[in-house]
């Protein structure tokens, strides 16, 4: 796996993939340099009128609920049905799903109508969306959480493979459960982290179609990156701009020698 | 009064509070991250269907009419009465009012439909709110003002405690005005300031219920970050930076040492 | 030339010139915070029935089809031409342009509705503007371009001065053609740098009537605060910051030892 994790971050790069965000208002910002920095190219467009024109020229597409409005949600259905269609990888965040019943309501129709290649959410939105009790305060999750059993649950139950984030990570698919031990503290003090991985797996899953590869590459990349710009910080300020830069200079190196990976899928530790 | 700041400081920082903020595209980023750095937690949504159950699991709603549309300004008032029904606290940053009759519309109509706890505005937005002569240019207020004039008569046309901020910052209710003589040029330098410090007095309201004693200590705890902030920036760009990670170090004691306060209430200088 | 940038620089710190921005959703607080660090003052107001009067109160109006929908046209038509009634300049950013049928179709209405005294874009942007083939990947123009003919043919078709910038940065009128080759890289990796440029030049067309001078001064003056910025960055977070930091220091005297013009205009190389 390790192995796989540095061909696909090179492809990335190589690749320079375009990934069309229909996403939240609060992290735009970020996410687009998110992506510039890693080498990747955001795109955003809303407009229910353009956006499977928009959607079909990209590379890959993510639908993020962080400020859902009817219209948004409109455009996203129609963005992920266009993708579909051409074979455009298609990730889904859930943000801040089981805090309100309209928010529980617009995740469904996007189950229900966008066939999906990766939903990325914390503990609390995956729970909710696999209709487990979720432990949610606004979009952020709370309480001790059994990771492991939530992504398996989630997975049986959506048949869409997730990466769940907060104290680990964990990539599952039907066949496979990987769990990644890096990532910093300050990522749950900056806001968008969760938001900015949904679009770097999507740059991810543009150039490795196997997804549970992918995602593993993706969150591998991420949170070594995090744990470098850790190094020189202050505060949440700082940190934010030091994972900007760090997203721009982690080398395939950088995470070959700090990933910390876990097979969790049963028969074989190793990964 | 500044032994009462340093325990509303202690509890928000315990109780992290849920902060519900419908405000404006400039400043969402910004808003969420500072709510965070001083150890609070944000939410932004703002479809009319679902801002009501959203305003009920929070804390403390901010209404905030920067970039307003009519959509916003329906789930500002749908948000606002669902917020005075529970009782949950609700803070007004009327920005850029004065500035267009639209603008000035909207705000009369949050006036009349919600209770509010506070207003929070510069100087010539809080005049403007009072039927004063507003000298607004875009959303900032420009020349010399009479701050304790303009919080005095806001208070008693609006019935309305207000916070107002710019050279010299003002909390007054009916029986008390204190000013807050701390804070630094950059503030009016980086956008959003204003706006943040909104949500920031919404997190101390949720946890202290005399909204004097809750906005002294906010505005107190802000102004003295930003002067620990402004030690090493080198212009707005690193001091937002360094304000976000001042938010997320300053300790009661440094506000303890550092604020400045002056009881304007008549009978007692000392406060 | 470089005379006349000394003055307008001068003049625009002066004058603090009050910029309306009906921008995109990715760049708003990068705008305005770009706009307040150089000494101007940003506003930004979207809901078509304010647009008019708030354009109308303003020194300038920028017009960003970035994240465009059809209620942000109808504002941008409906501000345009109470901006185009009172004679304040407006500066149009077609952002990615050439990417879909609808954003095409957009930015003809606006050209055809609304007398625009400046069109900045990047060399696709500007080439699908005049009916060249334009070569765009989501919002970012991609392949070598020949600047000078792009210029020209955009002027001759569009009727309207041109900012097209790229590795080189050209302005040009049915008269005059400068080049400016100043700037770095990494304007290219932090989104909204265009953006942000559009709006600066907005501000300089408020305070100089020729659009040529006022555009050079601009981009002169942007380019050279990126060159000072560049001089101690780790990567694209920290250049935003630096960035930033820059547009409130650079001096008209940076500005007058390292700016580098070619005047393309034909009789005349010197500038």
């Amino acid at each position: 796996m390790k192995d796989s994790i540095i061909r696909v971050i090179k492809v990335v790069k190589n690749k320079v993939p375009l990934v069309h965000n229909i996403t939240n208002q609060v992290v735009m910002n970020f996410t687009a340099n998110g992506l510039y920095a890693l080498g990747a190219a955001p795109v955003m467009a809303h407009e229910p009128m353009e956006v499977a024109e928009m959607s079909q020229n990209a590379d890959a597409l993510v639908l993020n609920i962080g400020t859902l409005t009817e219209s948004l949600v409109e455009a996203m259905v129609i963005a992920g049905k266009a993708a579909n269609e051409k074979g455009i990888p298609v990730v889904f965040d859930p943000v801040g799903v089981g805090a309100t019943s309209y928010r529980n309501k617009a995740a469904k129709r996007i189950l229900s109508t966008v066939k999906l290649s990766l939903i990325r959410g914390n503990a609390g939105e995956i729970s909710a969306l696999a209709g487990l009790k979720a432990e949610m305060r606004g979009v952020d999750a709370t309480g001790e959480q059994n990771y492991e059993k939530i992504a398996k649950l989630a997975v049986e139950t959506l048949n869409v493979p997730v990466l769940v984030t907060g104290k680990v990570d964990i990539v599952a698919s039907h066949n496979q459960m990987i769990q990644v031990n890096n990532g910093v503290e300050l990522l749950t003090k900056v806001t968008g982290t969760g938001c900015l991985l949904s679009s770097v797996t999507a740059a991810f899953l543009a150039v490795e179609a196997d997804v549970v590869k992918a995602a593993v590459a993706a969150i591998s990349f991420y949170t070594v990156a995090a744990e470098l710009a850790n190094e020189k910080v202050h505060g949440p300020g700082s940190f934010q701009v030091a994972f900007l830069d760090a997203l721009s200079y982690t080398s395939e190196n950088d995470v070959y020698q700090r990933v910390h990976l876990i097979n969790l899928s049963g028969d074989n530790k190793n990964v």
